[in-house]
């Protein structure tokens, strides 16, 4: 029964505070310190403002809800558990950081529905957040109409001293206010603690004014532990700012409740302890056992289902509406949200024979992007100020600028790490859209948190990386990829392709729009320079990960596997040893991933077992390739950084040659 | 001869203009449009202010300048070369960009004497200005006396619109002004131009606003093209705040000086072309031939020279003085800054026997630094915002803080890239300071470039990594490290080190320590969890980066591998083996770097061609191992994402037991 002297919003609140704070408690581990801060603005959000459907969690036209500052994942379970969703249960929050529960120790939408993105690795969720705030304004500009707006939800995050201090969230927001996405809403858990104590000791910038020169409106609630009127007051007001992102600061203390602990770091990531627990229920005057929520609060937060249940029925009379009047974009909205490619899509893309000139393959990744934008019109991407390089613009149609959302040509800036986690936010829109992002290879280093989150949040992002090695040349061993490709392969989840012509080109991007249907990333490795097309390449081939395009009559004594640019090397110094009686097999290999995804017959079809004479010929470090190659084959390959020469040069320097290709193969031979 | 209408100021500048537009004309490549527009700030700064010796340039206490956009390259060039350093002739200028010449793409301070460090990968030049002046705030406050300052330097950068976009040069600046660092001075180049065109389509926020927000002293030069006085009051100004970093926006015109080009992305990155370098020839009234330099521009500016050994010589008695009143403290900075450990440095590291308690190895880290701190004052260093999880506090002595720079605990708040950039920059002050960074290793993901950047520009910082595996537990797969060590290891010349226990821990850290002296980065990857101290490791077994620890009689039919966490399980699982009459080796292999770095009859002697039945142990992905354990060997590893739960848990449900190594090891056995 409710304490006499509790409202009904203080029993919701403290619901909220006491799921953390028991299941942190039973855990005995997370981090009950945001919950129990934040949980008076959580409230307000969700329970006089978001537009959610508990009972269907999928509904396209709901708010969608990040909580960047993922360490405090209590609060979102509490609000999931409390507002009706049937996947975080009372049972579940009592799993909360068990082995296969629902409640992991950060929120994972992978595990829990109701979760849009996963978070915790600080900064990614704000940022993750403009990307759905353009996939959202994006769409509107796409599909509504003056008299029927089927696309129209807000973008809702809380984030914390942790997310404001990485430089993933300055790049998101600056770009946030560029781009000036009014229906993007960050609440700021200004609780002045974090891990190493008070943010004094690392942290003393003026983050309103910062988000300010961002062009940012900018609201402060002084009171954010009491104050609930303030904080409707600031999101109503944010939300009548069309034109400009909102953020409010929201002033709270961490740990509120807890008379030893409240505002201290001691509070931010562990639990309190049986006896403060003891002290908090007291000083907080909470009467219920652990995981007891009181009935009056249960009603009330409740009433989200039946409120979720109208707005999706709103929602469904305005598309029915909008499908009789506008059946053609109905339907294509249909298709993007049914997350169907249409048929045929891939007829689009080009294939080659060795008569076709040789060109780069970004200029083919430019061809293939351009035909595919032509029937897939979910694709919307762009690079991080590198466009004429990475060649990904789709010609004949505008940039996604303020005013201009429609368009899908994004021009990231100089970004690439806000680039990767605004591309998995569009991805995670779940409407269909098909994101890429693109820079020089090299740079992945910048990115590589997003992109990993890519591949563990199943968002069918597309990473499109150019000047894919040493042959990137002038710039210099900074500008020139060694590691990359190995560092990007181990990555779990990840298809990486690297092709070596025009018709390997087209098979990388077949796979990464299949994948990206299928929530999962693609990152393609494209060269700077020229390469011919070759005979036997294929897009089937590439679908397969590796594949036999030249072979020797009879079993083969040596084996040539190439990817990229090397492959040539491969099938030229074949024909050489071929010439000289030699049994050769060269094998393409433009992916690890998609070999290794294929059946144990196959692989022993292209790489038989008794084959050990095996040359592995890529410009790139050697790591990992043993795998491939045994202890009696070898790697051309680079182990060192490279250097500042034509790209040319550096190749023929570095050992990417016919004659060293043959030198090693003969070795190998013996 | 000099054109008359030219002062001696401009055909100074127009100097460096032109030998930016020769030396990109000649190799076809390069970044004209920022040394254009930069000149005249460069001009100022290095005629007027800036303390060097062109004939010394490691003087100790020189000004550093940073060349943050480091694309302009030819800016930096041009400068060494005409104030006289030897390190870029004419010739060398003739050969910008080519195979092994001393002008490559993008400064490289292991390539180019006066360059200080290496930049091009936008925003890392002006986190390591922050580690230089944090460099030398510390050496000042620690070695300085009221009447004898011999560490009193400024810290200059010229940055760009790309640096100022990314997000690592937020976390630094942000860092920078909560340190009030008052000898930092950067110089915006505000050209409103950036590869992909205006700034306009993706950068439109108030930069000067937001450095204020940060703390910053900030000033504008409105005509950064022309008002040379302008640019010399404001770095004047800067000078005389002490308490703040000052950042000077200075307007110019990219590509000043070229009628069609100039203000627009075409000069960014690309040769001018004959014909506009004529024109812009005439414009400029330029009468000399490409890479000819006017008399009168080399002697002033060749002026520096004298100036230099005049700075260096009152240096020299500045210390002379000090030297003969504090024998001490100059004998301490004499040691300092010959690179040099102080004799029997490392008799600190504690060793352990197997009787001794069992502890994680980040305990044993912190052990270690704590050690090493009472004998290695040069040690410098802190965490991300996890120091009490990283465990890296050198305890009984302050924080390096505003009014406290003498102190060596960092907070370097959850700016993971900024903290890595800002170690190299400590260590390339070349001041014999060790510096230390540390985060979850999971995180450096979010630091990998400054990683690879420590690895190629020689810096020797230190990378204290810990909760090395899915032994981390509740946190889940977005903290726990799978691929990362894989990801590392394939860095050239990046050592990784996984210690096993207290032994290895101790030869981790002598490793790291001396490698730090050598100019090379060391990664440190720790436990959270307990581990037992083995019979058989050593410090000196750690310094080889195999050895064997448990060797059965006679050949051994079966090698197991472990690293860190794991090699305990491989111990056990030998022993039980060995009762089962089976010939088991156990080697442990801290680092794989390090063992390559053995001739080839040490690592025959451990890891024999003819043995080759092989298990690696290790809680990581097995991305890399089959070099060691070859096709008839196996992995007992994780190649997928890991999961929320306690680490002990997660290591059983995945593998990581004693019974799954032996199944493994009995697999491969046959």
């Amino acid at each position: 029964m409710a304490v006499a002297t509790q409202s009904l919003e203080e029993l919701c609140i403290n619901s909220i505070r006491f799921l953390a704070i028991d299941a942190v408690e039973k855990a005995k581990s997370g981090h009950p310190g945001l919950p129990m801060g934040a949980a008076p603005m959580a409230f307000v959000l969700w329970d006089r403002f978001m537009r959610y459907n508990p009972k269907n969690p999928k509904w396209f036209n709901r708010d969608r809800f990040v909580l960047s500052a993922g360490h405090g994942s209590m609060l979102q379970y509490a609000l999931l558990h409390l507002t009706g969703f049937d996947s975080v249960s009372i049972e579940d929050i009592k799993q909360f950081r068990q082995w296969e529960s629902k409640t992991p120790g950060h929120p994972e939408n992978f595990m829990t529905e109701g979760v849009e993105v996963t978070t915790g690795p600080l900064g990614q969720g704000i940022a993750n957040a403009v990307g759905l705030a353009m996939a959202e304004a994006h769409l509107a500009a796409k599909f509504n109409k003056p008299d029927a707006k089927i696309v129209d939800h807000y973008t809702y995050v809380i984030l914390g001293d942790g997310c404001n201090m990485e430089g993933i969230s300055g790049e998101a927001c600056s770009f946030a206010g560029h781009l000036g996405l009014g229906k993007l809403i960050a609440l700021y858990d200004d609780n002045h603690i974090s891990i190493d104590g008070s943010t004094d000791v690392a942290f003393t910038e003026d983050v309103s004014k910062r988000f300010e020169a961002y062009g940012w409106h900018v609201l402060h609630v002084e009171d954010g532990n009491k104050d609930l009127d303030a904080i409707e007051k600031a999101i109503a007001e944010a939300k009548e700012v069309t034109d400009k992102p909102t953020m409010i600061k929201v002033t709270t203390t961490i740990g509120y409740g807890s008379p030893n602990k409240a505002n201290t770091a001691g509070i931010h990531g562990s639990a309190l302890g049986g006896d403060e627990v003891t002290l908090t229920r007291n000083n907080l005057e909470w009467t219920y056992e652990p995981f007891v929520v009181p009935e009056d609060a249960k009603n009330h937060m409740g009433k989200a289902v039946e409120r979720g249940a109208n707005y999706e029925a709103e929602w469904n009379k305005t598309f029915g509406d909008y499908k009789a009047k506008y059946a053609e974009e109905a339907a294509l909205f249909e298709r993007f949200i049914s997350g169907k490619l249409p048929d045929g899509w891939d007829k689009v893309l080009p294939t080659y024979t060795p008569e076709d000139k040789g060109i780069p393959t970004r200029k083919h990744s430019e061809n293939c992007l351009n035909k595919l934008a032509k029937v897939l019109p979910e694709l919307i991407g762009g690079s991080a100020d590198l466009t004429h390089s990475n060649l990904t613009e789709i010609k004949g149609i505008g940039d996604f600028q303020k005013g201009h959302y429609e368009n899908p040509n994004i021009h990231f800036g100089v970004r690439e790490h806000a680039m990767g986690a605004i591309c998995n936010g569009i991805a995670l829109h779940q409407s269909g859209l098909i994101p890429y992002g693109a820079t020089f290879l090299i740079f992945t280093d910048y990115m590589r948190a997003a992109i990993r989150l890519s591949a563990l949040s199943q968002a069918g992002s597309i990473w499109v990386m150019t000047h894919d090695s040493i042959g990137q040349g002038e710039d210099g061993p900074t500008h020139q990829p060694i590691e990359t490709l190995a560092s990007l392969r181990a990555i779990p989840n990840l298809i990486v392709i690297r092709p070596a012509d025009g018709n390997e080109s087209s098979g990388a991007y077949k796979v990464a729009v299949e994948k990206s249907k299928q929530n999962a990333p693609t990152l393609l490795a494209f060269t700077r320079q020229n390469v011919p097309n070759l005979a036997g390449t294929s897009i089937e081939g590439v679908t397969k990960g590796a594949y036999t395009v030249v072979d020797s009559e009879g079993t083969p004594e040596l084996i040539l596997i190439g990817t990229g640019s090397e492959l040539s090397l491969c099938v030229t110094a074949a024909e050489k040893l071929t010439s000289e009686g030699k049994k050769v097999r060269v094998v393409s290999m433009p992916s690890w991933e998609l070999f290794e995804a294929q059946d144990a017959a196959y692989k022993e079809s292209i790489l038989p077992k008794a084959v050990t004479k095996r040359v592995s010929v890529e410009a790139a470090a050697s790591f990992g390739w043993h795998k491939y190659v045994g202890m009696e084959g070898d790697c051309v390959s680079i182990d060192r950084f490279g250097a500042s020469a034509p790209g040319g040069v550096c190749l023929e320097k570095f050992g990417f040659s016919v004659e060293n290709v043959l030198a090693t193969a003969k070795k190998v031979l013996g």
